[in-house]
């Protein structure tokens, strides 16, 4: 017999393939790229599709905008070449969970005819087609954050973000999938199965933005919206080699934006992009903190994008974190950031060794903020729906079904205020660790920023979260840093020799080490943070570009 | 049988007194300023002091600053002045719990010992006396925030905002009273008793920065640091007719500052400014602001002081909150609101009425966060050193003793994330409001400020704290908007005569409205305020700027 959850998602699934134009269906789509050779989905998507849809889809935002400025392209093109890859990026990879093609197109002809007639753009966005992650609600569309309960209720209001997205010009198409409760770090829910990677299909895409992560990486989307709470937006792009930021809490609009755990206030979600060049990455940071939605959205901190360009022309200083003492990271890891550092003192900065004594505290609090409600609300969630837990977020959820309130399994009110406070005292010795940096450089200056890993290793493939460790992400929401992720380099089993006599410091440490296998990750991205203090995604960005350019050259 | 919290207080009681030079020692100053005619201490003080003390203490810290910096009057004078002054305020009105003259008077030798030496100042603040409300840690002095468990514990470190002002030149002499764990319109505790109005020695000094507020007024302080949750530094600053700012969440650092509730981020208490006029409030922003506190504490937004001055040229729309639709205020505040409405209106200034609909559930949600524990901090807090729970907090205080974790008196985490999340909905709703106000103003343009009362009533006396509401003030901390308090007139009994044919809109509005009684508040002072948006700590000073020059003119 098949339950109801499963008629909704049979329902669910229908839809998604029907939005699929007849002529861009594929049978056994993931099959075909395998069979011609391809691991890699943007590789075999640049050999199958159109070249003109190639070339429009391989570039970034900056050069589309651009384009499209002057003349050159038409929105309807860029949107028409973007809706067919991602169309075909879908099937091989499952990563989108609502297409609009036609309301996309639709759009995208308005605004050339706008042109046409004004010889104008809307906004600095003019036709950019922009995906967006499931939690984004846009009317008449459903938005999920990954249960069935939520599949088949279209939203009726637009986040924020996407309607100041929209008045400047872009283009929505698609939303992209999550993990239930986007509270993983790979991507996969009863409505949709499992996301993969476009740089290899047999590779997690990562989570919770891993929707996002694989159709951007594929060349299905210029840019797209993530969320972070605890790498969310970074795992993803760091997985599939793209640039991203995680801003601050207060400086990206959240409002109106569907959440697991709302009002949890302690280690708050935030918003941020993904996109394939640093350039794009400032570029949306620059439009949206200039319209000023502090004006609508009472969390945004009222602070204008501010110059930092001078910076690009300093001598800087880094803390390089090799490891955070718990997981070592793997050797391509290791190499990337030892590259790093390399062109950042030959070309005359300065690099210090960083290593906050605090930093197990650290990633303790987050697990006892993240399992504060034992996963009370997930549970509660599938109980509506009849569905299942999804595998990759069971180990948040020790709810005991039976509770009748005098078992005390969710913490009261005093055990959270304490861990508000726990989070004060970590930050705070945390910026007086930063400021101590003063002391070990030249120049008696702190830190501009901190190098660090991403994540130990170079992903995951399906079935293996268990090497996964959010040690390296999850820090910086605890902190609430501003953190860039920079592609550096991908895996050379060549040299990324594994460790030899390697001393294991906990039995994670042991187990996600073995995992190393340089064939096994072979040519996977390998992604780095830079990340500055709270706040300062002006500089983080900034200092990004600098260090990308030292590696470039 | 004397126990052992009374004989605790009996200790802190006798350090306090001996800590007044001998000389200074008044044997019942109340009742002698009461036998010398006066009521208002700073009136009486004024004729009781030596005519150099007096016009000293009566000068503004612009006044005292510029006075100091050019060598017209030493630190030590000052210093003095406000020692000797303090000493006798505290003596009538019982507003201090912490007295260190000599550390102070050294500290101010100190100052023009460097200034005679260098012939120039540590900072803007040199030699200005700051008095500290007993929430703020200096090394070696006891922080008790009301409970008697905390007394005799010296601290060991001190609050960073002390340590900016200390860089910058201010001396400390006294820290002030605060009523039980700071949750309260009053100032009382079992370690001071209670601290009473310096305009009329019958009325309360307000609170919770009770021990602030009645110690600037007698001129015992040109200016003091509070705190505010619900109103605590307002209440003080408007029943004794004193300038104020309570500013939003992270715009003043309040680390290393002693507190109840900590960790409880839903409604966070703020710090901030009372002082006897408005140009000492911005001079203490702007050189607070300008420290970059963001560089030690996480809390602190990295935002520098915005130059707003062309506002003062423009033409402002306000916002007229006459009454909350729950509590009306008496006629004299009334009469303050009307007066100011009519010289802004004949200045070309537009005002359009203030209604927001959401206003019950703003108050609603304080209630509810404030009592999320039942009491239970304070509870067991009392419990440590023996003393009674403190008459004017007793209403918060609903914590069953013999609870043995069954009974589910102090609310879960599920709970709390659900008042987190209603108040960012109350916060979107109001700024909603606040920009739909575009639609009534005839340039179409929003409001910059709101106008309302401070408090319903002109204070209240001692005992009589059944006629106190903080509907005006915790509005502001639930929705975290900058407010200056601005004082606007004093009740005048033969003009503002009791409401005829009142119609009350609730019990509480009826029994607050029968207080009235225009000879029993007498030249009690009426402030208003003059609330901007979150983070708006420069408009807010600026339009309050406007205000009052248009009122004095």
């Amino acid at each position: 017999m098949t339950r109801n959850w499963e008629l909704k998602v049979q329902e669910k699934k229908k839809h998604l393939l029907q939005a699929i134009p007849p002529e861009w269906r594929i049978e056994n789509a993931k099959q075909s790229m395998i069979s011609a050779g391809f691991s890699n989905t943007r590789h075999y998507l640049n050999s199958m599709l159109p070249a003109k849809e190639v070339a429009i889809t391989n570039m970034t935002v900056c050069q589309l905008q651009n384009d499209i400025k002057q003349g050159a392209k038409t929105a309807y093109e860029v949107c028409y070449s973007f809706c067919h890859r991602a169309a075909i990026a879908h099937q091989i990879l499952n990563c989108c969970i609502e297409i609009f093609f036609d309301q996309a197109l639709k759009r995208a002809s308005d605004l050339d005819e706008y042109f046409k007639q004004t010889g104008e753009i809307v906004g600095p966005l003019h036709g950019i087609p922009i995906s967006l992650k499931d939690q984004l609600n846009l009317p008449g569309i459903d938005t999920t954050i990954g249960y069935v309960s939520y599949a088949g209720n279209p939203s009726k209001s637009k986040s924020l973000l996407a309607q100041v997205l929209e008045e400047k010009g872009a283009v929505f198409y698609v939303k992209t999938t999550v993990p239930m409760a986007m509270m993983a770090p790979e991507t996969e829910s009863n409505l949709h199965g499992y996301t993969y990677n476009a740089i290899n299909h047999e590779f997690s895409s990562g989570g919770s933005s891993g929707g996002e992560g694989a159709l951007i990486a594929a060349g299905g989307s210029p840019l797209g919206i993530g969320t972070d709470i605890g790498g969310s937006i970074r795992i993803p792009a760091s997985f599939q080699g793209l640039y991203a930021l995680r801003p601050s809490h207060g400086r990206i609009t959240y409002m109106g934006v569907a959440n697991s755990y709302l009002g949890q206030e302690v280690i708050p979600s935030v918003i941020g992009p993904l996109a394939t060049c640093l350039g794009d990455i400032e570029l949306f940071m620059k439009i949206i903190v200039g319209s000023h939605t502090w004006e609508q959205d009472p969390k945004v901190v009222p602070m204008e994008w501010r110059d930092v360009s001078s910076l690009k022309a300093e001598k800087l200083r880094f803390g390089i974190m090799w490891t955070d003492g718990l997981i070592t990271p793997h050797p391509p890891i290791t190499r990337a950031l030892r590259e790093t550092v390399e062109v950042l003192k030959k070309a005359g900065h300065e690099v210090v060794e960083w290593k906050f004594p605090y930093q197990k505290d650290v990633l303790e609090l987050a697990e006892k903020v993240f399992g504060a409600d034992r996963g009370k609300e997930i549970f509660e969630m599938c109980k509506i729906s009849g569905e299942p837990i999804a595998e990759c977020i069971k180990p948040l959820v020790d709810f005991d079904a039976d509770d009748d309130g005098t078992h005390p399994n969710v913490i009261d009110v005093t055990k959270w205020w304490e861990l508000g406070e726990k989070k004060s005292f970590l930050r705070e010795k945390f910026l007086e660790y930063w400021l101590h940096t003063s002391k070990e450089t030249s120049d008696s200056q702190p830190i501009d920023a901190i190098l660090c890993p991403v994540w130990p290793t170079a992903g995951f493939k399906k079935g293996e979260s268990r090497y996964a460790a959010v040690n390296y992400t999850a820090q910086f929401n605890v902190l609430d840093l501003t953190s860039v992720i920079l592609p550096v380099t991908t895996v050379m089993p060549e040299s990324d020799l594994p460790i030899s006599n390697f001393t294991p410091m906990t039995a994670l440490d042991e187990l996600i080490q073995s995992y190393y296998d340089p064939e096994y990750f072979d040519r996977m991205p390998v992604c780095i943070q830079v990340a500055c203090r709270r706040l300062e995604e002006e500089k983080a960005i900034a200092v990004a570009s600098v260090v990308e350019q030292l590696l470039e050259t």
